[in-house]
């Protein structure tokens, strides 16, 4: 049996600081950001890191979830432990309350991945209907894949048909309203999983419904059950999830499967001799074209003295690019400002989500544009050009064209540029890695990973995601957290804007392997590079997988590993861990990790803390029911030796599931 | 010109009292509730008249709308003029998080109709695929309009292959990905309102997508427009309203068009020497059958003493069977506890929306049983019997077999019914009126009501709608709103919980018309009646249209007006009120009104205070846009002579508008 670290982790982090400092004004320790607010420090410009310090002190109420503003009769607060002033006016508990309001953010978080999901539908629908001829299938490969998961037909047919089938059963997914699961994602459930979602009824008919049905339950006077809610709320979260697989994999087919690619991060990425546009937001519809379309117009900018178009990326639109296209990842969510700042940057072309409308104020005070381009996204002030599918690389071309134009604009006064930059290797798609480890076993390429984990070598998988949140300190935690699973021989894999810290602190490259990997973890990244000498580059500490609608990415990984083992998800030694989850996205995505049987720590504390009982559902219940269950921890050492206990217990548990195996075949049959 | 009685009316209503007086505990003006409260005085028991109190004072951040909880770096508070302490952390502004968190009430009420109607959806599609046996189409009059409307061939076709066509596009409006507008809500449109809408692109192309769309368009980092995202929630509101259409239309078709009808209503109803079961919530698919069910077991409740079964309706569903089967009205809203504290409810059967998760704490006092019928509406420890459109008599007798047996456990000590009861004529919806204004101009019955209001009979109509909310007493709003308009002439149609003060006050008595009608409007019903000697009743003086899902029934109202007088709706003297508005509901319903170019009164401020220029947008710029804007005004005397003002105006500018029709007959087409 595994050595529990501490027993007292399992305590409610309440009494850990969860608030920032107002004396220290320094909520960053992103190396690029720290020098630029250095640069900065003279000039009288308000960021994020000030704006998180004036809202010091945060609601208490709304932290814990216990404000109620779903009817206009409020808002309501839980003020008393009993008695009339401990409900909301309707009567709701805390436990009502607290449900209601966690479930709407994942609601919030399955919309956001699900439109970001749409777009890239209607992109491929109007491909195959001739209205998209500036795209192409990039992936024939990966569209075959995908129509023999769905059950598409492709003997014999061309590939625009077989997308065509692919698009419709996507449009179903949407709308559906026939009793049948979603296709894309009962595509690829394992059979424990399938079975446990039908069970506990939250497999979701279609993503769209799934939404409005949870926004209705937990209408005033609807549901205030908070199991019942809960349950609805996973239905939302796993619509989420089949959103995501929407999204990745339509895009692999238009953009093509990510492969080892090597980049550079940090904002030292801003060349002052080049037009720099920064892409910024979540969707590769656009910002693909962006790079192709500053490909094309090279001369265009030489024309006005610089050297060329610089694309960098930021955020999860950086991340897309990135991983495909080798752009360099100009910084963070929570680091947005900074680019701007540096006076270099000439446009900052965004689509959707977690684009800081602050950024427009900033700008203004430089040359550099700021232009949206999403018909539900757009910004006081800030230039507007309409993206659409069927002019893409026109539209592309019109932004490239206002961002040259804005270069002649710079003042060189207050260019400065930090000289932080790291190079990195990306591009680790579940391919690319099977491709790797088929080098060492061709048959059965992931029990390559599954081998070292029950041999010892490594003590298991684990998935960094999300966003930043200055409650504490930018990209701490992720760091923090990455070097302790390193140090303990985790295969990390990281999307979003964990990525992005790794990336920026040169955590993503080969070089990091040494410094900062446990021998185990070493000897097996070793290992695959002596059997991948075609491999143009070493490989990283910590693989990037992608921006945040990839963690489906990781979610192939664990099945494959689950498949590979003969166990269902909960058996595997997986985790995940969001050590500055901030959007509602990241909500969904915790929710649906523990509903696939994920312990998944989470740094920043959701608004659960003021009902107990929600509290243990996430935390404990979870467990029982789906095998996977939330760490909330806001100290990411504790956090880590979290995970790690999690990952020792199912990999000592799998060791005496194999031996009982090897006894009676039927055993692994008989649950997760 | 109309004389304006005040122009400090437009002014706002920040000084009026917009909290609850604690030193006041009486927060209801229902003379029902008040012998109730009076009968429990000594009893330790907590109704929403002390929550409500005991939430006081309400925070001011959320009352304003400038609190975010949008992600999980805030809660955010607008807490300064200017400076960092100006917006939250990503740098949204007041009228940013205003916008946001106003729309999302929007979608919440959206969400609410549409599952309100997909759930009459599934029974109608059920009913055709022969799962769903005890139910019938009703009304194959309505079923032929309705297919009519939506293109639907009737000719030479069975009922239920009409209904067949008619659900799937149903269905359809739910989640169509192409580019059509709703069906159900493009098929009563007026010509200058379906321009309206798609040049202002709020067209919805179907509901689920809205609503997604909407709540990711209001996620963390995307849309900072207010403007931009007050039009995306404008089509969720039009989402709404489609929602609406295809509840009312296809209960009419399942349950027949409500015709005028006698009953009663407030606490008396409930018979001591009876089985009371009392039916609360909104949807009639469930509660149709519950008094069915009662109708055939009498005699079960003969055997255990009670005199037979007392179905009694709370809320909308209590508006639902008042309007279709003359079920007795118990009590409105805020008041439903009070049910309970007769001491003789044996059953309170829910279905979804405005109960008060108190009802079961309450009902835990006294032998009443809660039984929640939904899977997405449970209460702890309420019973749950979950209700099958395919076993529905038999799920409806359970239901009743459970309130016999609890009548055999009542406490006779603990029983105390108000004797305050009264009598009220309902049932018209707008097939009724159409029938009655036909005995005096059969050819075009709507110009009775047009042609009264054109020779200053009548100054116009109002719709009174909406919900109670004890920010001020209940009732008090919606009477003395009502009161003010009908001594002033104005033909006043109400819907939900208004519909429920005036029921319970007597004023929905033809004995009502005597005392409170202007000469007026005394002389136009006293008309109506005599031309309908086959009307066994005479008329109210508040004409009840339905449930709040039958709001829709007031748009069918307004575009007959708007057809006869051949304008678009902003040019008919017609206004919306809901002096006691609180459910996300009524936040959608009042978008669509004004939308729909209705001047709209909201006696209880939505919180959109906290940003001078989202109030601007709803209250000023609305009607330069859509010919209708909100009027938020507390004080109901004021408000009524706002809408009074409205009436006058456009009756005025009626009068200038005919006359140059007659000049120029092009003139109607060119615009409203």
């Amino acid at each position: 049996m595994p050595r529990y670290r501490d027993l007292t982790h399992t305590a409610r982090p309440s009494d850990a600081p969860r608030v920032v400092d107002p004396k220290n004004p320094i909520r960053t320790t992103d190396p690029g950001a720290l020098q630029m607010l250095e640069m900065i420090k003279d000039k009288n410009i308000e960021t994020v890191y000030d704006r998180v310090v004036a809202q010091q002190p945060q609601c208490a109420f709304g932290y814990k979830g216990i404000c109620c503003r779903i009817c206009i009769a409020g808002p309501c607060r839980v003020k008393k432990e009993d008695g009339p002033g401990s409900r909301g006016i309707c009567g709701a508990s805390a436990y009502t309350i607290v449900s209601r309001n966690i479930v709407r953010m994942i609601a919030g978080g399955a919309a956001s991945h699900s439109e970001h999901a749409r777009h890239v539908l209607h992109t491929a629908h109007a491909l195959v209907d001739g209205h998209a001829d500036d795209y192409e299938i990039k992936s024939p490969a990966k569209l075959h894949k995908l129509a023999e998961k769905l059950g598409v037909a492709t003997l014999d047919r061309g590939d625009k048909d077989i997308l065509r089938d692919v698009v419709e059963i996507g449009y179903a997914d949407f709308g559906r309203y026939q009793d049948r699961p979603l296709a894309f994602l009962d595509s690829f459930m394992t059979e424990g999983r399938r079975k446990k979602f039908q069970h506990t009824n939250i497999m979701p008919r279609n993503i769209d419904g799934s939404i409005t049905e949870l926004i209705a339950q937990t209408a005033m006077g609807v549901d205030s059950d908070p199991v019942n809610i809960i349950f609805g709320g996973l239905k939302s979260a796993l619509a989420d999830l089949g959103g995501e697989y929407i999204g990745t994999n339509l895009s692999d087919v238009l953009f093509g499967i990510p492969e080892p690619i090597v980049s550079e991060a940090n904002l030292g990425v801003i060349n002052p001799k080049m037009v720099n546009i920064a892409v910024h937001g979540h969707n590769p519809v656009l910002s693909e074209m962006v790079v192709a379309a500053a490909r094309a117009m090279k001369e265009e900018a030489v024309k006005v003295g610089a050297e060329g178009v610089n694309i960098v990326g930021i955020c999860c639109t950086g991340n897309e690019l990135l991983m495909r296209e080798g752009v360099y990842l100009a910084t963070s969510s929570a680091s947005q400002e900074m680019a701007i700042l540096t006076g270099a940057l000439d446009a900052m072309v965004v689509d959707i989500q977690c684009i800081y409308p602050a950024v427009q104020t900033i700008a203004e005070c430089y040359h550099t544009k700021v232009i949206t381009t999403e018909a539900i996204m757009k910004v006081p002030s800030a230039q507007h050009i309409a993206f659409n599918t069927t002019t893409a690389m026109e539209d592309a071309k019109k932004l490239i064209k206002i961002a040259i134009e804005a270069y002649k604009h710079r003042d060189p006064k207050k260019i400065s540029i930090p000289n932080e930059k790291h190079k990195l290797v990306a591009g680790f798609s579940v391919e690319a890695l099977t491709e790797i480890f088929s080098k060492i076993n061709p048959e059965r390429p992931i029990s390559v990973l599954t081998d070292a984990i029950q041999s010892g070598q490594l003590k298991g998988v684990c998935l960094m995601a999300g966003c930043n949140n200055l409650k504490r300190a930018q990209d701490e935690s992720h760091i923090t957290v990455l070097k302790e699973l390193v140090k303990n021989d985790v295969f990390v894999i990281s999307t979003g804007c964990s990525s992005g810290a790794f990336a920026k602190f040169g955590l993503m490259s080969p070089l990091a392997v040494d410094t900062y990997a446990g021998e185990g973890l070493k000897s097996f990244i070793q290992t695959l590079e002596a059997a991948n000498p075609q491999l143009a580059t070493g490989l990283p500490l910590v693989f990037h997988v992608g921006s945040c609608v990839d963690n489906s990415r990781a979610v192939d990984l664990a099945v494959a590993m689950a498949n590979e083992l003969g166990v269902d998800i909960p058996k595997v030694p997986f985790v995940a861990s969001a050590p500055e989850a901030m959007h509602e996205k990241a909500v969904a995505i915790g929710s649906w990790c523990v509903t696939m049987g994920l312990p998944t720590h989470v740094g920043s504390l959701p608004p659960v803390e003021g009902s107990d009982l929600v509290y243990g559902i996430t935390t404990q219940i979870a467990h029982d029911v789906f095998g996977g269950n939330f760490i909330f921890e806001v100290d990411p050492v504790i956090g880590a030796s979290k995970l790690l206990d999690a990952l020792e217990y199912r990999t000592w548990k799998l060791g005496i599931h194999r031996q009982t195996a090897e006894k009676n075949d039927t055993a692994i049959a008989q649950g997760w």
